[in-house]
């Protein structure tokens, strides 16, 4: 803290599945009110969560981008990729937390819900005890998923799953088998696993593929229906529950 | 449909966890625009989901309460409380698909996410093929109550395990085990069977019970903390993941 400054409070905001006008009214206000923004990034891209709010944040606001040093060309059980992350995301943190001491308040953008398998979760840990830290949840990219597919997801008991495709098959297919509805996140290049797993488990003829759910691109298609090769990131399978239903 | 009278459309509007700025921009608009509101509420109290909107509707909407006949009187195993919650449900239909014929828009109000464990599935299901229905997703209360730990829920890999707290104790027990994140819903009166079952898949000290989240008596308490006794209805448990994180 510097002096008398009151630290700004730095805002980890769930931005929701995509649309603007599916991020809460909380979540619209601090964005258009936004001092300081931050968001992450793909180098060289404009990165969806930024996107997202493109003609909402005021033209004083001053823009942070978070990018990633490293996504899919190091393996994740390379001991690289968890010190480059490391250091990233303490980086960020260094940075967002000279703000705050300015007493700057600083904006987080966060695709999705916060907590919920998202990048700030990264900066959230490290900066919570030093400095204001406040999480306003989202709507998840999963519910977005599901709402697009136009079934509900889960009745009465169902048990729901969520899944990463990056899980072994062998995990994924006995997993799939046990749950009474399933999300599939993290398909990407693992879509052909996640396929052989979905038959084993006898559920491939009742999975959906969602492909950029709530956003302008939306794609719905069942999984049997659509054809090999890579999904993009924004894709996720929902299989929906059969329970009780009056 | 009636004649030349274009037909209004049903909305189903998650309405979030409960606070009125954590429904999304959407729902906002819909909420204080609206001609017709119908929500669910138990016979002789106001309903969490009409108390959330509060000072929003328009003076000249409309209300249609619809109270259930019955919740927690009869067993689910009773063949009479299906019957009862059918013609019920068909009665509300009934309504809605009048109001739209005569060419009214019809907001009804969802809890969270109306797809996610949502009494609107029953009217949707009924209603889908005979009217125009849209759905707009909200925040689950699950997001709710893990934002209010102040705790990420899931990190990299982890699965994601949703149980509703009326499975038996053995069902519970055991899907316990298996998952890396947990969410219980519908603790009420369960709640003594399913603190056996997180102790039994040894997570009884990692658990949380979130009461009312998001709401103004919130409340964030360790379940090994809290004493014994029924949880009301808008308590959630959560267990967090431990996974990777760099």
């Amino acid at each position: 803290m510097n002096g008398g400054t009151k630290a700004g409070t730095i805002y980890g905001v769930g931005l929701g599945p995509g649309q603007p006008d599916l991020m809460s009214v909380r979540a619209d206000r601090l964005i258009r009110g936004a001092q300081d923004v931050a968001f992450f990034r793909k180098p060289g891209r404009q990165g969806h969560a930024r996107k997202t709010v493109q003609g909402m944040l005021p033209e004083s606001a001053v823009e942070f981008a978070m990018e990633y040093p490293v996504t899919t060309e190091i393996p994740l059980s390379d001991p690289r990729y968890n010190a480059l992350l490391a250091q990233f995301y303490s980086d960020c943190t260094a940075h967002l937390k000279s703000l705050s001491d300015k007493g700057r308040d600083v904006v987080v953008l966060c695709e999705g819900d916060p907590f919920f398998y998202g990048s700030f979760m990264h900066l959230y840990t490290r900066l919570k005890d030093f400095a204001p830290v406040q999480v306003v949840p989202g709507i998840t990219g999963m519910s977005g998923a599901w709402t697009a597919t136009g079934i509900p997801v889960t009745w009465g008991d169902d048990v729901l799953c969520v899944l990463a495709g990056t899980l072994p098959e062998d995990d994924l297919a006995r997993r799939m088998g046990d749950a009474d509805a399933l999300v599939v996140m993290k398909i990407g290049r693992n879509i052909d696993k996640v396929r052989r797993a979905l038959r084993r488990a006898g559920l491939y003829d009742r999975a959906w593929l969602v492909e950029y759910a709530c956003m302008a691109n939306q794609s719905v298609t069942r999984l049997a229906d659509t054809g090999d090769g890579v999904a993009p990131y924004f894709s996720i399978i929902i299989v929906h529950g059969q329970g009780r239903r009056p």
